[in-house]
């Protein structure tokens, strides 16, 4: 059956302008596939076609052989608007470990990054978290002790 | 900044099937958080509320310390259709390694998983994929070869 993850795949309006914001969050391009065009994957995914361009990121510590697929679609484009709401159905948002969520805030904070509360947030057992929103709305979460 | 990934949330409307399609795939509950309500979540997402029923999941052989974050919202409820493209803009699929697609393809088939097309396609330098969806309609796309 299943091995192990693979990917999560994120799709963006502006390649560049996504690669930019993850790695402000720390995460390092490990693949760029350019422009391609896969007719396996339209047909995979029912869509008359498959053009697209591609960068593989992941935090450069990561335990994991995992990776983000960031995705601009060129034919068809990239569309629509992420969820709103987080209890909207579907792959919602992404969390990420951090260590020192204060730390890391204020860091993050300096280069721009905005958060949806001013302070971080407390659930479960002490755990902490803080949410940003990627270029084009997508939910990214920063917890620390989970 | 960011140490790794820690998890994917994915939102659904029925917590029990939605553990049964991941088991079916292969993936085990690690843990489980009932019912809980999470004002810091609530806040941390600017939401009314944060009542939720949460199932962590992972395939038992993985090499990460990621997990998925299963959760069906009570408060607000969980609500909408996921996305219908893969090219709508978001988090739009995730992608597990899988070591032998045809057998696990056949296997699940077996137990009533369909899949988007009736063979596994090819991508990229001879990767095969084959893509199934969620009691939701998420993307879930097996892997073999990336």
């Amino acid at each position: 059956m299943i091995d192990d993850f693979l990917h999560v795949s994120i799709t963006c309006r502006d390649l560049e302008q996504s690669v930019r914001f993850y790695e402000t969050l720390g995460l390092k391009v490990i693949k760029r596939l350019g422009e391609v065009n896969e007719v396996g994957i339209a047909r995979g995914f029912r869509l008359p076609a498959g053009r697209l361009a591609v960068a593989y990121l992941a935090p450069p510590q990561t335990s994991s052989r995992m990776f983000i697929d960031l995705v601009q679609w060129l034919e068809p484009s990239s569309t629509g608007e992420p969820y709103p709401v987080l209890n909207h159905v579907g792959l919602n948002r992404m969390a990420f470990r951090v260590s020192d969520l204060d730390a890391t805030t204020a860091a993050l904070r300096e280069q721009g990054i905005t958060f949806l509360s001013q302070q971080p947030q407390v659930f479960g057992e002490g755990i902490r978290c803080i949410v940003t929103t990627d270029p084009d709305g997508v939910f990214i979460q920063l917890i620390e002790g989970l």
